[in-house]
């Protein structure tokens, strides 16, 4: 039998940290990786990780932390090869260069390297010590979503893994807009809504347990990070989506509603073959029959994005709906998916 | 002091109608109304609103049901003027003609009397009696909302109390949509999502908790019933709109997320002018500043319909946010209010 | 008409100031209360007390916060008579010297002043700078439980608002060990559960939603701060009472489940008729008929404290169960009560 | 490699048999288990079982019911060895008898035949058509309850799957109780809480999200029927325990509080020894160091049973914590782990 791989995970705290961590540690082709946190990262954090016996199994329920802090040394001690960053893009930025100046192949779950356009990344406001490194980086970056890019992520030194909502939007519209089948200009609308996880771990006002229970709300309207990434995977400008983000009183789980105005009337039918060409031998997404909807239910604790939709009786507005599971096709799973590919393997490996 | 208004409540142990009870309880001007349900509504519901005694009182807690079946002797005996119906909708089609023969007033919560064109009445699928009697009381009934509609309710002997999403959807359009700004022909989208009471109290698959809880699911989606009222009281032919409802997990509110392209380039001030100038005086609607938007817990438990906006950075794009509480100002809260209306009381009377 | 009380809220960012703000805002003897924030507590929860129009009316929607910063200049400009703390222990322990010697009456929402002996006090830590003013208050202070207490509230300059846990326990015992009829020695239980909001408004990992959804946990077990004040008010010692809180996946309410052992064979009538004796003409108790338990949803968002009990066959052994709004009767609901008595006002007055 | 296993579901359709289903569904020791509902189950929950996509795959999710109708000749045509059933308890008793003399082996997951004494089998009335069959099927029959029972399930040929409550307070007591130092006769208390797929799959009142949303309750206080199975279990006659049931708003995992008196003082480190010994080597049950807690969260998901407790200042009160999810540990995966000791395989096949 082939020798494992050796991941590490850097943010194995955090929501997307622990899934990862969680994955990687019943993965049959890796050993259990190295969980590291920012050394700036409160040792409260690592108690909480520590204290959840679920995820690190009974022998080390007893109290030393498996989370380690982050060092390079550590990392070449353990002879990791692949490193998990869970990180805020802040710290993804600085950490990749010399990360892939040191050998190492890197899965980024941040948006630091999503995103190819200047004028889409300037909200991120990246301070980079070395521009000119940077700008290669970039470059090279593959944006990690198996469906559409799965020719670029075998050889890939660095890969960006999508956002939750990114993800939920584009698988649901590049069957579509790859068929030219959209009318872009009149507008394409993505009403998303995403369980807390997906507001990160830190606790705020707005993750408070009593603001988020029996209440439902819009944010960064015309303003979300997530808006450059659909943007650049579907080829659309910035007049042709708005895309609206929610949050809903549930832990996980994101449901995106679509709305597009199609170019000349066709059947459900059609579009349902549309769906399936494009996904045909796709692991991770299922296509739902005409009229069925999926819900948030049906994918959260799985890898699968699920699409479905409604067409208007005439044949010009359809009505998408596109769910995943934030923390895993939405980047968990999706790392783990990206990792598999990366290296050769089933796209399913450790994954079902 | 004048003598109190005398009034009924049919299909008392429903949500709205258990909301109805509570607030014409406790109204400055009624007398405690009368509860009653249809004969075929089952003890079970029946004994649930006799075994809570947060809403009858604590003297009322030990046993005798308050809810006593339908008759329109019992109506006559207790000399009840105003009738409220928060019935099935075929119910209230059935008595309406009756009880307007019999000199009642009637504010009917169902969608039975709502719709003046056939077109959009099919959906409900009305069986009548009496074809005539019941063309001239669709021609006599008045639509319920009194931002829109207020001269007409005085004097109404049947007022078509609207629908809770209907509510949300009109008053964060009419504005606009009456200063001729919209470009309706680019298409209208409300993406509206309400709490699990708006399914009504029957068990079923759909509304049970483990189906609910942790999920969020689409339905209904270019079929649901009150898209008609929308249609109507906006004056917007049916490919002009598009209304999705979703179902979320929490037991009351409903937000809509509204997206409309204006005609030409407007100002985030000229917006909010538009619904300053349109809700002047208006008791019940409150006015977001720009860009502050409303959320489900700050209507809750309160008869406001909140409205708030975001313009995009073209100036043409806008997104609007509305909320309320699908049993207050969605249906019993706005009951009552027309109540208010139709007798010439301060529109706030037994609301605040 | 007399002229209205003048009152002022210290705290009223909180979720039990926000509370108190809110009813003192609609009480028909009081003025709109004067809000107040310790100059420490940050802008945020400030902007968002501002932010919330549900509570401060919609002509103060727009902006300017209602809640100024805390000085003794401000009460006596406004002539403030009454002041409410919602404040954390230590600055009520501050405060309260010169609030008292400046003739001002107190109510205390927090534990400060509860506790009458210094074994159940020693939890709290408290560092008084005079500790001789400190002891007479202490003993000056009117343990503010209404049911209990009445006849001390009136004439009392400083009135400790008991906790929420304890408010739902005593209610619950006080009858029985009044009567005579429990067996202390064999042991009490008290299995409590509390709504989020009983945590506070601070954001922490504990509250943050996904800590608290899908979840359920014990607490504090043998280490709660509110039991002292439950061995006090009902002279128990410490051996008598196990007292278990636990964090229920909801925003309030409180639901105690309490065991005890009778000294003899007893009927439910017997039972009954103990409880209805002790809480006769008193209006914020509900005695549920034998066999009938309150759950949290009657009880929630009213200032009623719920009890109902079953009795095994045996006639020995009692299961009570006590239901209250955490942030009503547990907290500014009773405030208000108390504010009542201390007046002589009607103790339901702005209740209702 | 050997044969798999062929086993049958019958209750495919309820939560418990969907759970086994997917369990079983990619058990590496079984096929693929045939899925059988009683005729009279409505196609209602069969389609809602073929519409889930998530459980049986995708190539199944285009409509073709995977739940067949049961027969016997269903049975034998499949070779089904080993039958599940999820079935009311009153069809568990009719089937067996007839299942038994087929030389099936079955693992029973109503409470048909758990209990072997008269007086705890009264409550649920059972008809047997033969009472002699029925009373030796009784004798024989395991109660699989594998961290106690586990000599007796290898060779059973009809193993009675506990109460997922029954699990949670038998697994906290049986080390203590073993040990004899409980002080059984001063009154052992379990305050239990489950989630609301403990109720079953059937909309009803009490399960609708309104009524069980923001809310939380006791129910059949001294009446549940999982008393008996948790005395005849820890051999208590029925004054030594109160067990009290409570519905939580979520949708799975159990809580139970437990309050026990002990017979001398002891240290923390003599009751974690105490567990440590008892559990020595069994795979589901986690011990958590002391006055370390369990939480719900940390079980749901898994076939762990995690256990806790703190001790009182006195050395002589115990409160002990015990978690599980009910449709794993407190039925499904228990289920599983029964068979996979029946069949000789790791305790811990199919369930990690």
């Amino acid at each position: 039998m082939a020798a494992k791989l050796k991941t590490a995970v850097l943010g194995a705290t955090g929501y997307s940290g622990l899934e990862l961590a969680r994955l990687l540690g019943r993965h049959p082709r890796t050993d259990a990786p190295l969980l590291l946190r920012r050394s700036a990262e409160t040792g409260e954090s690592d108690r909480h990780a520590a204290g959840l016996p679920h995820i690190f199994g009974n022998s080390k329920a007893n109290g030393n932390s498996p989370v380690q802090p982050f060092s390079w040394s550590a990392l070449e001690q353990r002879g990791v090869e692949l490193l998990f960053l869970a990180t805020p893009h802040a710290v993804s930025r600085e950490l990749v260069p010399e990360a892939v100046a040191r050998g190492l192949r890197i899965v980024d779950l941040s948006g630091a390297w999503r995103l190819k356009q200047e004028q889409h990344r300037a909200v991120y406001g990246f301070k980079d010590a070395n521009a000119q490194t940077a700008a290669e980086l970039t470059e090279r970056a593959v944006y990690g979503l198996p469906e559409l890019n799965a020719d670029q992520i075998p050889s890939a030194a660095l890969v960006a893994n999508p956002g939750c909502y990114a993800t939920s939007v584009i698988l649901a519209l590049a069957p579509l807009l790859s068929a030219g089948i959209v009318d872009c200009d009149r507008g394409i609308i993505s009403d998303s809504k995403s369980g807390v996880s997906g507001a990160g771990k830190e606790p705020t006002a707005r993750t408070h347990f009593v603001s988020v229970a029996d209440n439902f709300s819009a944010y960064s309207v015309f303003g979300h990070r997530h808006t450059g990434e659909i943007l650049e995977q579907l080829a659309l400008n910035s007049c042709q989506l708005i895309f609206t983000p929610h949050l809903l009183p549930i832990p996980r789980g994101i449901l995106s509603t679509i709305y597009v105005y199609l170019k000349r009337e066709m059947t459900s039918d059609e579009i349902q073959g549309c769906f399936h060409d494009f996904y045909k031998g796709k692991r991770w997404v299922r296509i739902f029959p005409a009229s069925s909807l999926p819900q948030i239910q049906f994918s959260v604790h799985t890898n699968y994005c699920d699409l479905g939709f409604c067409l208007a009786q005439d044949g010009r507005r359809l009505v998408l709906v596109s769910c995943l599971d934030n923390l895993l096709k939405g980047a968990a799973g999706q790392a783990v998916q990206n990792m598999n590919i990366m290296y050769g393997w089933d796209e399913a490996e450790g994954l079902e």
